[in-house]
C-alpha cells in the first residue's frame, strides 16, 4: 500500500517504521516543523514536506498521527482527496472524522512508545475501527501486516482502553519515579527497584492483579502505613496519594477476597 | 549453614527454598498454624513445630520472617538460645531488635513475593544490615549464597527503599486492577492491556522514569483529562486519584525538562 503520514512524534514514527518494515511504501511524511519531518521521512525512505497543500494525491492511505485537537483541522484539509484516512488516537471518536471524511477509519496502537526505544511493533495491540464494515475488513488486513494482535474495538471501549493505559501505564511510570526521589533522598540507585518494577509487571502477565497484591496495605497494616505517612510529612502530595491508594487497596481486598 | 524458618508466608517460602537449593540445611520451620508450618517445611526437608518451646537449639540462624508486630514477641522468645537471628522487613529497624538479641542483623529482599509465583532467586536484590561488622560480613557472605545482588544498606536507608517499594510495586499492581475495572465495563478482556503493563516497566529497566513518561498530563492535553475525569465521574475515590497523579505528572514535565 501507499501511505502518507501525517505528524512525525511518536506514534507517526512507530507507524511508519512498521508499515515500512512490512513492505508497505511510504510516500510522504508531513510535519509542521520540516526538520522532524525530514528525519523521520529519511528512515522511510519518503518525502518530507511541511505544507499540506504539498500533498501528494498518488497515496492509498492517510494515517493523522497528531495531537488530538489538531485532528479536525488536518481532515479538513485531506478531505478533498477522497482517500482511505484514519486516525491513531485513543481519545477520538470516529464520528467527527466521519463528519468530514466518509471513508474513513481508526488504528490505535495500544502501547507507550517513545521514539529512542526500540519496540517489537508485530506485539503491540491494534485497535481497529472502520466507518462501514468494508473499511473494517480493509483496515484489519491492513493491521494484521504489521502486528499479530489486531482487535475490533468500536469508540466507546476505544475511550475505555486509553482511560486504563492511562492507569496501567502513565500513572505507574510516574510512581516509578516518586519512588526514584525518595530513593535519591538516601542517596540509594534506583538500579536497586528496577527488578522490582519488572516483577510486577511480569506478574500479572499470568495473574489478575487483585491476585499479585503485595504491602502494607493489603495486611492492612497500619503500623507501617503510619510511619510511611510520617516520612511523607513534608511532601502532601504525596501522602495524599499514598493514602487514597492505600484505602483502595484495602477496599478491594475487602471486596475481592 | 543450619537455618530455623521462623513464618511461613511469602518471604518464609522464598527465603527456605532459596537456602534449600543453594545447599543449607533447614532445621525447623514454625508456624502459628500447623498446617502451614508442615506445608513449607516439606517443601524444604524440615521439621514443622507450632510452637516456640519445641524450637531446636542445635541451629546456627533464626530467619524471622513474620509480620511486622510480632518480631519483637518472638525475638524474645528465641533470644535465650543466644544465636544470631535476622529479622526479613523493610520497615522494621535493627536496634530494637538488637536490644533482645545482640547478635543480630537484617536480611530484607526486596521483592514482590507470592507463594504461587516462582521467582528467580539469584536475581533478587538482598540488603543486609548488621549488628556490628563481623556480623554484616556474616550475613554479607550467606547472602551471596543464594543472590548475585547483595547490598550493604542501613536502617534508614532500608525504610526508604521500603516505601520506594509500596509506590514502585504496590501502588502500580492497584494500578493495574483499576485498568482492569475499567476494562470489564466496556467487556473487553484484560488480555489487551498486559503488553503495555510490561513495556511500561521493561522501557524503566534503561531509562529513567521521567524520560519514559507519556500519556495526555505529560502532554498537559487539558480536553483528554477533561474527558477521562468525565468518564470517571460516578467514581470520586478514582477521580481524585486520577487528578493527583496527573498533577504530579504536569509538575514533574515543568521541573524536568
Amino acid at each position: 500500500m501507499r501511505i502518507t503520514i501525517i505528524g512525525s512524534g511518536n506514534v507517526a514514527t512507530h507507524l511508519a517504521a512498521a508499515f515500512k518494515n512490512a513492505g508497505h511504501r511510504i510516500v510522504q511524511v508531513y510535519s509542521r516543523d520540516l526538520q522532524n519531518a525530514a528525519l523521520l521521512a529519511y528512515h522511510v525512505k519518503a518525502d518530507a514536506i511541511d505544507g499540506l497543500k504539498d500533498i501528494n494525491p498518488e497515496t492509498d492511505l492517510f494515517v493523522i498521527a497528531v495531537k488530538d485537537d489538531a485532528i479536525i483541522s488536518i481532515a479538513r484539509s485531506l478531505a478533498p482527496f477522497q482517500k482511505l484516512t484514519v486516525h491513531t488516537s485513543g481519545a477520538a471518536d470516529l464520528n467527527t472524522l466521519i463528519s468530514i471524511i466518509p471513508n474513513s477509519g481508526v488504528l490505535y496502537p495500544l502501547q507507550t512508545l517513545s521514539k529512542n526505544k526500540e519496540v517489537d511493533f508485530l506485539t503491540v495491540p491494534l485497535c481497529i475501527e472502520g466507518a462501514n464494515e468494508q473499511i473494517t475488513l480493509e483496515l484489519e488486513q491492513l493491521a494484521q501486516t504489521i502486528s499479530n494482535n489486531v482487535y475490533r474495538i468500536n469508540s466507546a471501549q476505544r475511550k475505555a482502553l486509553h482511560l486504563a493505559a492511562v492507569f496501567a501505564c502513565n500513572f505507574p511510570n510516574y510512581l516509578y519515579d516518586v519512588a526514584r526521589q525518595q530513593l535519591d533522598k538516601q542517596n540509594i540507585d534506583f538500579e536497586l527497584i528496577r527488578p522490582l518494577i519488572l516483577e510486577t509487571a511480569q506478574k500479572v502477565q499470568d495473574n489478575l492483579p487483585v491476585d499479585a497484591q503485595t504491602g502494607p496495605a493489603v495486611r492492612n497494616d497500619q503500623n507501617t502505613m503510619e510511619m510511611h505517612l510520617q516520612m511523607l510529612q513534608d511532601e502532601p502530595g504525596l501522602k495524599m496519594i499514598y493514602e487514597l491508594l492505600s484505602q483502595g487497596i484495602i477496599k478491594n481486598a475487602k471486596v475481592g477476597h
